[in-house]
């Protein structure tokens, strides 16, 4: 019996790519893993989460352990909608769906949207795992290169004019990390943020906008452009990941009522009542405001720190972005394939990840790598820069 | 702006449906709910999670909530690998893939296989939850009967012929709950099970074994498809939400090593790292062995009950199927619609699930109900019955 006679159309384009997660290098564990985007084990707060589900346990016994019946979701979706409302963003109960993190959100979106021939927009580096994602459902992608402010919004317009005049397909959604973006940790400016929704208005198309990390600023953060736009047009993502702990799956999308309930069809059955009942428990117990007071003092040590070694131990030849928050830095260096630096790096004891994952055309990122510096402490961040900037120096 | 014309081709087909849990009936908190397919709350255990959840966290730290990392993922593979084994099947570790409860597995496959012309065979009446999944995907069905030895092959047998003959599209996925089915209670016979197979494999279709209920017979259950397949056409789907808990959504896949890196492609960002270790802990802790005699002892005892109140209180003009597992008593009350049964048996306190609900054409449906004995005790089971005579005398 030859399986691939069974497969369905939507899996035979998916099977066209590489396995998901193949592209992740494999990091000895003795390295400083600069290469690592999770929480610093200090700041993962397990032991109030032990005694969240504790809490919860005793007062709700069976209740959160069933599919459903637990207050507590309620209550969780009432956390996460005060929070935007407190960030400007105006939402009912009904424009709220509560996720397994980000990455399903992301994948229901592309599920109710994106066919084979749909065109998808995204940004040049993005996010590796929700390019996979996209990759599932179609081929047809258009990249926009970035810089220090962001995606280049005037570069969208021009492939849209010119796509637009050459009669080809205009892109139905657009994905943007628009804020301490995934891996070069900028974020968009104001004016752009205005052209990307005069853009989305005037071409027709929806924006998946991704701000996992717009919690985590160092100083100030810019309104989102769920918070500014006019026309429903910005479907927004967040997460708890970056904030609490990514082992619970709390995300979710902002969208309109009609979006959302959409959305419901295909997540109705994937629900998990008892990690959401847990980050109720958890919030209702340390609120939103004073773990983020400590998540963003602790990262702005972390950034500062990365960030002047690399002016001490780094020469001339390589460049960075300055990032105003969220947990990376993007290094350029010229003149040197990263992927293969990397190979030299883990002998050495340290890693990162090189900048051809974050690409479609991964030639575009050979020079390019992200630094972490959400997971080492402020030392080993330290040692990890020297020992790069020593293998830099054998290359 | 239209949000429609947004929306991809495979939404456009889920659209058509009812939305999904609509049918679903409000029940009174009062109510005696023998509608409840939930396990007893003392039967949840809810204490021995909590440790477990403390004792993990104790042990590991922040490992289990960041996204990938503690072994105990593995461990919980390998414990149902175990497990599995235990049961006469066959199971290499790349032969399984761990899924938020059944339903994920059921939709990951659904994904994988189905297009919207793809014809799938479904029980009649059969697990109303699967069924929305697989509408989300085609509405192209053949449901076949079933009676008190679980689905009719010969009937499936004789529809293949007759669609064969007559140039139809055979279908291409077979769902079936082969042992201690929902709604029905009933156990597809080893005569059965062998034609079904034999059907498989002539008219070339692969099989979705269903069992959640598996484990939970009162002295004896049978070999499963899976254990019986000789030509890999069984995908065997399990679950723990029946044996531990629903709320920590754990269930899985096993099929083979092709079938499972396919379902990966789309499974990878939707994993639960916590619960997943949760559930490892607790299963260390609390072995599959000790854990099902407490339950099927529980439920054994629970079906005596709820049959022989059936005996004492309801007429000869109901009648029903004896299960010889799981959670559900089916039936059937000549000449009565038990949808409009279950409006009077709320407002005398007691619940169950009109059979219209698990069926394809509703009209199917309309004599039977679901009786569930899995969730009160013993007394109120007794008194579930005696208040649904009394309805029933009254109606």
């Amino acid at each position: 019996m030859k399986i691939d006679s069974f497969y369905s159309n939507n899996i035979k384009n998916a099977l066209r790519n590489d396995p998901p997660g193949e592209w992740m290098p494999t990091i000895p564990e003795n390295c400083i893993k600069l290469s690592s985007g999770f929480l610093a084990p200090d700041l993962v707060p397990s032991k109030e989460i032990k005694e969240s589900v504790a809490q919860l346990l005793d007062e709700e016994q069976d209740l959160p352990l069933h599919y459903v019946g637990t207050p507590k979701i309620d209550q969780l979706k009432q956390q996460i909608q005060t929070r935007l409302i407190e960030r400007g963003m105006d939402v009912e109960e009904d424009e709220l769906l509560v996720t397994a993190g980000a990455c399903q959100a992301i994948d229901l979106i592309a599920r109710i949207l994106i066919d084979e021939q749909t065109v998808v927009a995204v940004e040049a580096p993005t996010y590796m795992e929700a390019l996979e994602i996209f990759r599932n459902y179609t081929n047809q992608f258009i990249s926009i290169p970035m810089d220090e402010y962001g995606m280049q919004t005037e570069v969208l317009e021009h492939r849209l004019v010119e796509r637009k005049e050459q009669g080809l397909p205009l892109p139905k959604l657009i994905y943007t990390i628009p804020t301490f973006h995934n891996p070069t940790g900028t974020t968009l400016s104001m004016e752009r943020r205005k052209h990307l929704l005069e853009l989305a208005s005037t071409f027709d198309f929806l924006v998946l906008e991704d701000d996992a990390y717009g919690e985590l600023y160092f100083d100030k953060s810019l309104a989102t452009l769920n918070a500014m736009d006019q026309e429903n047009r910005v479907l927004y993502v967040g997460s708890l990941s970056k904030v609490v702990a990514p082992g619970l799956r709390i995300g979710w999308v902002k969208a309109t009522n009609e979006i959302i309930s959409t959305l419901y069809w295909f997540k109705k059955d994937l629900d998990h009542p008892f990690a959401q009942a847990i980050m109720a428990t958890y919030l209702e117990n340390h609120p939103f405001g004073s773990r983020l007071d400590i998540i963003r003092a602790s990262y702005k040590k972390r950034a500062n720190t990365i960030l002047s070694a690399l002016e001490t131990y780094l020469s001339s030849s390589v460049s960075w972005y300055i990032p105003d928050g969220g947990y990376f830095v993007w290094v350029k260096i010229d003149g040197v394939d990263t992927g293969e630096l990397l190979q030299q790096a883990l002998k050495e004891g340290v890693s990162f990840l090189p900048g051809k994952y974050f690409f479609l055309q991964e030639e575009d990122g050979k020079e390019w790598l992200r630094l972490s510096f959400s997971y080492h402490n402020l030392d080993e961040l330290k040692q990890g820069v020297k020992k790069l900037a020593q293998v830099l120096e054998k290359f």
